[in-house]
């Protein structure tokens, strides 16, 4: 088999078969496919496609590239979550414990993250003590004890998607749904999860700026995921506005905390249950969608999702009465507040430009050897529709400098109040099953 | 500027400035732009297209990226002629002394070849003593002296497009309508040439199998001469069945000196009449092509066209005995006839097996540093839409193996024979000026 007829069937438009897949992942791995040929093939998928057969050899490819997490220890039907990413995304902090309380083992390998905040790593080791390093013994140990436990990143994951992915990045060849979704499916699938239940975010603050960009995206994943034998449901949210109010580590694990309490912002505690609730189902905690929600709801309400927090926590040497007081988080030396300069309505919030403000604090690292502030960052007091007087604060500022006029103004800008009265953007949009 | 930037603008279907294609151009030519990026910005290309002025563009950076023929020395407009390739093609052999005698100056340099057999350096060296190597002097002087002088290539032409090149045919690019034009053209003008005509072959033994795809890469071609002020014309031919009869250097060489002397082959003298006709108005030695077409005419008929070739040769090292004895070029040991097995006519002959057997005898050269014999090739008796008898012979295979066996099998597959009444394609398909 040669590489160059592989690419001029690609371009041809034809579909290429699992040995061809096969061949051009295992050889790009190992360095006899070289850097310009798989970088050609990549423009000719991003005009040519791939079809779903296409897309699972490419993924389950990448995942044999590599590790495997090995979760055959760990009792019951695992299932992972994944977001597509945005700001303020506090989801996995709460779904973990929430969706572990009522009996779905949960064996979640994070990473730390280069966005704007940390990652659910980052905002995890906010609770001192917490540990993200656990041996494959411990971790399925503790899964199998708490249905929870939570570890960094480890070993040699998808190496063909890391090489693809860095490969992508310099040819402008990332905007190509087939290769996008392959990328985030071979990681979770490598991760060991039986079934996966995705979060694709949509809107201004998000990779794929529209509904039908992300639906596209969504559909390519579930086709992957269910063509691969791991069960995959996606749900299609807003990120036209941070999710929830916190933008920063300890303030979204605070965040977290309050959302397991029942006392969260509204978007995320909805959001939480409608991934959760698919999360309940597919592990075959529930007999339908609607049950599952219920039995969420409950733990909430019952208390049993909180008290799993604080077993996860203390059970990987987090100091748990964070839970019961949140004080406890780290805190920054300062607080400002931004006040509205008008009556009237919030009608826009830029996403991108608040975690941006995070990041100017020290929310975010921007290389991975960088120092994040895990007590830094933003706290919106007021989302998109809400009615706002003139001196109200829209925005608390988090922040251990005693100068925060940049970050303020950033704020002023990005927050837009008008006269009239204004809708708050639909949450949910679409859950793509097939 | 980011070569990822222009990567993704042409990716997008957006027109390139000319600091983006000389920015690409000379970073790849240096080194600094990898082979990676350079191969997705191909591919694209590919699916995308260049406009004209982005491929005048393309073809005047590799111009610039590497040594310039100075011709300016030589008096008069100089027109070089270029074929797309063939098998048989002896037109250069013919051309060059035929529009000489009229007075065009012919400054040509001229390569060895890959193909089925020599190029037509490799041709000229059957005359003994033909000497290919002339400084840069001495080439110009024998141009102001003889109006012709042709050499092999020499000194750092195009680097640009040498690298592209070898890249796009291990990355499946090479199938690129600008890429292919921008490539003919650029080293057309770095040897100096100040108009162009271009014989573009079309057919089952052209790398252009239809006449819609050589119109179009005419078209490109001639574009991207006019645009960068080299006034160029281009004639589409056919390439259906070889040109001429002779297929082999020395072979080809004695069909050139019967040409000039006006019992060639109908085929070949048409064309070169035609494309004469208009290197020689494009030089401005005649007005019209009318005119020029009569001048050539007349230059065969008077002798004159067959003395410049024995100038020529002379005055390079040759014996230009052989134009007035051409049995003094090489031969070979021994020749078979392959005879017709039915009474019918030609209806067929695959121009490239033709090619490939003179290739088995010894004619080309498989590597570039592949010894060629020069005697070799082969001699259709018949062309298509020739009447033939049982046991006429259809072809002489000129070898210097006793066994030619396989040889002789192909030239029977090769050439097709029908009862009924057959045509003989057509020669000429389009002039493009524009």
């Amino acid at each position: 088999m040669r590489m160059i007829d592989v690419i001029e069937k690609k371009r041809n438009g034809e579909e290429l078969t699992k040995e061809e897949i096969d061949f051009f992942v295992a050889g790009y791995t190992n360095g006899e496919i070289p850097d310009y040929q798989v970088s050609a093939l990549a423009m000719a998928i991003y005009f040519q496609d791939m079809t779903k057969d296409e897309s699972v050899y490419l993924t389950q490819a990448m995942v044999a590239s590599g590790d495997q997490v090995d979760l055959s220890d760990v009792a019951g039907i695992k299932v992972d979550k994944h977001s597509t990413g945005g700001v303020g995304d506090t989801t996995t902090l709460i779904l973990a414990p929430l969706v572990a309380s009522v009996g779905v083992p949960i064996a979640k390998m994070s990473g730390r993250g280069l966005g704007h905040t940390g990652g659910t790593i980052d905002k995890l080791e906010s609770v001192e003590g917490f540990q993200v390093e656990l041996d494959g013994d411990t971790f399925n140990k503790l899964v199998n004890q708490n249905n929870i436990a939570v570890v960094g990143q480890s070993g040699n994951l998808t190496p063909a998607d890391k090489k693809l992915y860095g490969l992508r990045d310099v040819t402008a060849t990332v905007d190509s749904i087939p290769l996008i979704a392959s990328s985030i499916m071979s990681k979770k699938m490598a991760s060991g999860a039986d079934a996966i239940v995705l979060d694709v975010k949509t809107g201004s603050g998000a990779f794929m700026k529209d509904v039908e960009g992300a639906k596209e995206l969504a559909q390519a994943m579930v086709q992957i995921g269910n063509g691969a034998g791991r069960e995959t449901v996606a749900v299609i949210s807003d990120m036209n506005q941070p999710l929830g109010f916190a933008v920063g580590n300890a303030l979204e694990m605070r965040e977290a905390i309050d959302t397991l309490k029942g006392n969260g912002p509204k978007d995320i505690e909805e959001l939480c249950l409608t991934l959760g609730s698919h999360m309940v189902y597919l592990s075959q905690q529930a007999d339908s969608i609607e049950e599952a929600r219920e039995k969420l709801k409950e733990a909430i309400e019952s208390g049993k999702a909180v008290e799993t927090m604080k077993t996860f926590l203390a059970a990987q040497g987090g100091d748990a009465s964070v839970v019961d007081d949140p004080s406890k988080l780290p805190t920054t030396a300062y607080t400002f507040e931004v006040e509205a300069t008008m009556d009237g309505y919030v009608s826009e919030i830029v996403a991108d430009e608040i975690g941006i403000a995070a990041s100017m604090l020290g929310a975010g690292r921007l290389t991975k050897e960088s120092d994040i502030d895990l007590a830094v960052g933003v706290v919106l007091n007021k989302k998109i529709g809400d009615k706002v007087k003139k001196g109200e604060s829209l925005v608390t500022i988090h922040s251990n400098q005693q100068d925060v006029s940049e970050v303020s103004e950033k704020m002023r800008q990005s927050i837009q109040l008008t006269k009239n009265e204004t809708q708050a953007p639909s949450l949910i949009y679409h859950v793509i099953t097939e």
